[in-house]
């Protein structure tokens, strides 16, 4: 893998100096054209060995270009409101907005990579953490982020070389720390590892470049290029979406039951039951957050449903069981300005919460597969893609320790129209009801299929769905708690 | 102070149960009026003695209310992010925004009552931050902000009552802490010195609302009906403005000598020393941001001027200079949605940054008074109370160790114009030259009004502004350069 770059490439200093000035021109003219476009942004991750060239390199990055407009980020150790949420949080919130350049200075591979040389890793845990990251590449990809990973390599005997010539130096001596030598001891283990991560995920939408760091002349010309090339090469295309397959068309079945459709709506509670119930397992929900094994975890609602199905008032019957300094409700509508100049997850990350939290979401990341879906607001490969990254953007809340509670709340047509008119009437309750319902009223069968092929795609074991018959509101509010209680209790027993 | 709410406060059953609906009737009115207008946040404070209900009183607001437009946050222990910052940072975090109600669990008040009940702050120092505060609460007023503060208030002996049977009865047991009691033990001092800060800070759009605590029923309706009746005066204004006073117009001296009329922009250094100069300072600089005592302070660079003045490039002089991972460069341009939604310093304070890091703001929160009061953004009454809010502002960051550098880039007129001429010639320069900046042209006279005054306010010594002579790139870049090694080393040294 490394073979290549550890030939000994250089570069004279007079081509040096005849290339650099047009590259720098080059670079600076493709970043204006970027920032004045701002229909994606630029990820560049800046990996390696150390010692070769790695900081040279994003320092002359943003010395060529206007660091203005480049946001660079270090990873090191990550901050307590880092460690309280899943490993990927610290990079998303670190994803430059459409337009500009992020320098990620240590990146989604750094981790891997050190626990698998510190062996903290087994090869099968190894392997399907590149799979996560192949994926995560492969959604910012699909959502028109040009991923630009270079890989600063030196070979044993030029890295041992370049930490003693920085150690003899009096002006870079600090820049040696213990930690580098420390690191160096364990130089074959660092390569063979790297060398498997950096074959598994050069794909065609992320590529890795290698960069042999000896030369400064050279790697620079290399780094630099490979960045205006992947830039100019986005630039000119007409769409970001130019290049995508068509997603296959879903099989519709012949038949037209669905899990929704064999739904039983008739299901009621006695009024007389109801306040008991309630009363309950709010209690029941109350003990189990407070309980001191739930610090270590979190617990995320997410409430999908037809208008007027009732999820309001359901969110009402969790957040009264709970303290409120312990929760948070989002009501998802549409995206703002700088939302939108993000992937379609970055706005639910935001609000991922940290341990010993609650986050309830009104309407939710499923709106990709929904609203978006039956609207037209996406592209069909761009909701069919969504299925594979809302199951792996869920199980990265739960590997971390959360419960994901997934709730459709379903009404008969006959029990909305009824809440519909109902709102009308009530003063305070006219607010909730808009053209915009109506309208979307007679989109019911559409959604009704989005639904349920977002329930087949979507109810996995470790963040099932939970159908709710809603047409009986008491009904739904206790199966909505009692589920709830019934998650998180196995979470802490386990 | 106290008195009135010791005297035993009390509502029967049945005065509660015919008042509470409609209270809570009219409250989730006021919040969906709030909501749907979107034309300010409110703030409510929730401060006072343990175990008067506070966190009962919290739950309830969420009760009545809608919980998904509340964001509830308690403070206890700051973040290790929060700490690398000056105090306030968590707080500005915390503001709602436009249309939605913050409820703050603990607020700016805790920290400095708390120091002075342990007597870590003498009454001096006490008194000092009690203005801090005033200052704070009256921008918020400025800027539309509805504050609402709560005091829940317990006689000692109705504390040690209700710390007692909270402790009695076994499902409330946990909320009584050790801590508790030690706070207990110094009552006398907490009510002193409470009394003292409400006294202080009950202002006119920022009053404090005492409430004995001791009867649920009295302290769930006061608190309620309080809240219900700041937002609705809110909303009943044609305008968040119409209350406010006018600015006094500011006097006009009888000469045109000003501070940078008066600048000798013939001022040049020799090309022959501009190398060796540029190398020593930006050595200079690179070493103390890199000296180990940097690590409690940070670095704080603002950069005005006309248009072509040169700040980029004096900016990348200074990120010249440094690692990239340790700076950033904010760009300041129109704010974004979500930053229209808060008040105007918000979108600065984001960007505060850590301890051991610098931030470059290429124009800056001084846009309040230069942009904004010559095009007529905000009314003179907002720009003439923003002299002494930008003032705290760096104030702020100072005291919590940030060296804030300010560098006003003054040109010629003639050699603006030259500048403009050579921006059309040159390709990759021809996008920074816009229509608007030849209409800008036109209000220079206005421009160096706004500055003069800007700079009379605004150079303070914590925080002086340095004026540049620009029309020599070269020596403009040398002196900023100079004047922020100047600048930290002084701070690293003392």
């Amino acid at each position: 893998m490394f073979e290549s770059a550890e030939v000994g490439h250089k570069l004279d200093k007079k081509t040096y100096e005849a290339e650099e000035p047009k590259l720098r021109d080059a670079l600076l003219k493709a970043q204006i054209a970027l920032l004045q476009k701002a229909s994606f942004p630029v990820v560049i991750l800046v990996s390696g060995v150390d010692g070769a060239g790695k900081g040279e390199t994003v320092n002359l990055l943003n010395e060529w270009m206007d660091p203005r407009h480049i946001q660079t980020v270090a990873f090191s150790d990550p901050t307590d409101e880092e460690r309280d949420r899943p490993p990927m949080w610290r990079f998303w919130r670190a994803l430059p907005p459409k337009g500009k350049i992020g320098v990620l200075f240590g990146s989604w591979y750094t981790q891997p990579i050190v626990d698998r040389v510190n062996k903290k890793l087994s090869t099968a845990a190894f392997d399907q953490q590149i799979d996560d990251i192949l994926d995560f590449e492969a959604m910012l990809a699909a959502e028109g982020v040009v991923v630009i990973k270079l890989w600063f390599h030196l070979s044993k005997d030029a890295q041992e070389k370049r930490l003693k010539s920085l150690q003899k130096n009096p002006k870079t001596r600090w820049r040696v720390t213990d930690e580098d030598w420390k690191r160096f001891k364990q130089y074959d283990r660092f390569r063979k590892h790297s060398a498997h991560v950096v074959q598994r995920t050069s794909t065609g939408h992320a590529p890795w470049t290698i960069i042999e760091g000896s030369d400064e002349a050279y790697r620079s010309l290399v780094a630099g290029q490979t960045i205006l090339d992947r830039i100019n090469a986005q630039l000119s295309r007409k769409s970001v979406r130019e290049s995508r397959v068509t997603a296959a068309k879903s099989y519709r079945k012949p038949d037209t039951k669905t899990v929704l459709s064999a739904l039983d709506l008739s299901k009621t509670i006695a009024e007389k039951n109801y306040d008991a119930q309630l009363e309950k397992w709010q209690g029941k929900l109350n003990l189990l957050c407070r309980d001191p094994r739930f610090a270590r975890h979190s617990l995320v609602v997410v409430f999908e449903g037809m208008d007027a199905a009732g999820k309001g008032g359901a969110i009402r019957r969790i957040t009264g069981a709970l303290d409120a300094r312990q929760y948070r409700v989002m009501p998802i509508a549409a995206p703002t300005e700088e939302e939108r100049a993000q992937p379609y997850l970055w706005r639910f990350w935001r609000h991922v919460p940290r341990r010993g939290r609650v986050a309830i979401f009104d309407r939710s990341w499923y709106g990709r597969v929904l609203v978006e879906r039956v609207e037209g607001f996406c592209s069909e490969a761009d909701w069919m893609r969504a299925y594979a990254e809302l199951n792996r953007f869920e199980s990265e809340l739960t590997e971390h320790g959360a419960v994901v509670g997934k709730f459709w709340l379903q009404v008969s047509p006959e029990e909305q129209l009824r809440r519909f008119k109902e709102r009308e009437q009530v003063d305070y309750k006219r607010f909730k009801i808009t053209p915009e319902d109506w309208r979307n009223r007679k989109k019911l069968p559409a959604y009704e299929i989005a639904a349920n092929d977002m329930i087949e795609r979507t109810s996995t074991d470790i963040a099932p769905w939970t159908l709710v018959e809603a047409d009986d509101k008491q009904y739904a509010r206790i199966k909505i708690l009692k589920t709830l209680c019934d998650r998180v209790e196995k979470v802490l027993k386990s």
